[in-house]
């Protein structure tokens, strides 16, 4: 059985090779080879008992994927995308990278004939506008941004590709991701990692909303071992629908920092500044909290039980030695 | 004021031609041309007033759709696409008229920097599967078939494309049109209309289905009112989701007889042969009947009085003379 991230430079791609290489198997069998694959060279993995290799593939050129994907790739994990901020600034870049993208790796499967299992990263940003709380499996797919639409997209394309017995696949729409290893970025969400990573690495950071603004989270960790369960599950047991929400839990920024303070004392929260931003709680006063991942639940993809799980495992797996 | 009709050769684009020359006008303007295209040369249209003029056009093809659409358009009305069983047969050809397609028109337009007003025919094939009752404007879009995942795809570039300003799109779900003129097709669908129009011309036909067997039904008629309307509704009133249900009504099969005999007399109805067809009751059982078009009919768009009335214009607008 072999492996295919394409997004394997990521921090979930990377951290999915990890996680892959510490079990050496998946769907019950043992992993021969993973190939992380991403636009510039994803950092190379160490493994004694699996062949990791690291290469460049342009997902926007179909002869780069034909290069990565052969025949006798079992299973992709299908992550590679530029994010939401990337894709409103640049259209053609989010239509060709995140939609096109997408229909390139189908396609390629499909001339293949081997029938991989595809394990495809939508996001929460499919839901939106003036569709009714709660959030459900079965809510109106309704983007207000490019890559939700470009992600909405992805996931018809996948459900296609299954129902006609192309391709195996299963998309998640993925929570935000908190705490989020690195450097703050241009996302409108940074902030939901940066305050507790930065206070925890002992440095400040600012917080543009209110302790009452609510979200919801998921943390690295659990985000792999869902993708991995999620590779696992049985295409009978999915039904014609291949997508779903992943499970996280909406917790308010004050919640966030009680758990920070629960799990670290009461230093890491004094570096955080409060700074009204109104770009920014414009942007994310829009966005949705109340969601409910009934069908992924039941498939046995889980949540973390709490947000000082979150801290925690950023500290156990992310904090840089100091 | 231009207006392109791109699948202007189906029995839609005449109707909605021939109405555009009986009116003259569309959105308050005079309407100086019309072209009708599609990917065989659409029958002409007389008009002394307007100048109407068909030609061939391959939206699989970007240089075909430049020649047919210069800045000077103002309303396109994309029709174009291959049916519901042909997209399924030949998937290849299914993405790239009904889905490539319809990206092809809209870059197009965005290219040409007019903000062309784009109507778009989507259909009730988007809906089905485990989405519960009754389905609405809301109800998650989980096509159940090749046709349906290119439409939903469609509705989504056309909102992406509409909110960044490159055209101002409004997309209507459609529901299935009786009477269709015409002869007899193969798909699923086709006896909804056979059962009606063979009779009303003194042919007989076969009723596949039980009497309670509930579908929902516009008039050719009503459908071209309403994609005109929609033509002309405010981009205000449309709100960020430019796509909706056009309003039909669910009418059994027993109704569907009633109305033609109350139209046509006891006559018709005795053409009718009743005739299980196993194959085509497992795909038209499958199909949703329950629709709630709330947005559409909120801004003016209206479904048909009665069936009588569908037979009605039927006999009106589309039977033989004898």
């Amino acid at each position: 059985m072999k492996v295919l991230i394409i997004g394997g430079g990521g921090f979930v791609g990377q951290k999915l090779a990890r996680s892959l290489v510490a079990r050496g198997q998946l769907d019950g069998q043992a992993i021969q080879s993973i190939s992380l694959v991403d636009v510039v060279m994803p950092a190379s993995i160490e493994s004694a008992a699996i062949a990791v290799n690291s290469s460049v593939c342009d997902i926007t050129d179909p002869a780069s994927i034909a290069n990565a994907l052969d025949a006798s790739v079992t299973h992709i994990f299908l992550l590679a995308a530029i994010v939401s901020a990337h894709a409103e600034e640049d259209f053609d870049a989010g239509m060709q990278i995140n939609m096109q993208g997408v229909w390139n790796v189908l396609e390629r499967a499909r001339a293949l004939g081997s029938v991989p299992k595809v394990i495809f990263t939508s996001s929460i940003a499919v839901y939106g506008g003036e569709v009714p709380d709660p959030i459900t499996d079965h809510s109106f797919l309704n983007p207000q941004g490019s890559y939700g639409i470009q992600k909405a997209i992805g996931e018809l394309l996948l459900n296609d590709y299954s129902r006609k017995g192309f391709v195996d696949g299963r998309g998640f729409r993925l929570p935000t991701i908190s705490v989020r290893p690195g450097k703050p970025n241009r996302a409108a969400s940074s902030f939901m990692s940066s305050i507790l990573r930065e206070p925890l690495n002992g440095e400040s950071a600012v917080c543009p909303v209110d302790d009452d603004f609510l979200h919801y989270y998921l943390s690295p960790r659990k985000c792999v071992e869902n993708l991995i369960k999620g590779a696992e599950l049985a295409a009978a047991d999915l039904g014609q629908n291949r997508c779903m929400l992943m499970p996280g839990k909406t917790w308010s920024i004050g919640q966030l920092i009680e758990a920070l303070t629960a799990v670290a004392g009461p230093g890491p929260a004094q570096l955080i500044r409060r700074e009204s931003q109104p770009d920014i709680q414009r942007i994310v006063k829009g966005w949705r909290f109340d969601f409910h991942a009934d069908k992924a639940l039941a498939l046995g993809l889980s949540a973390d039980e709490s947000f000082q799980d979150n801290v925690r495992y950023y500290l156990e797996d992310d904090a840089p030695v100091s």
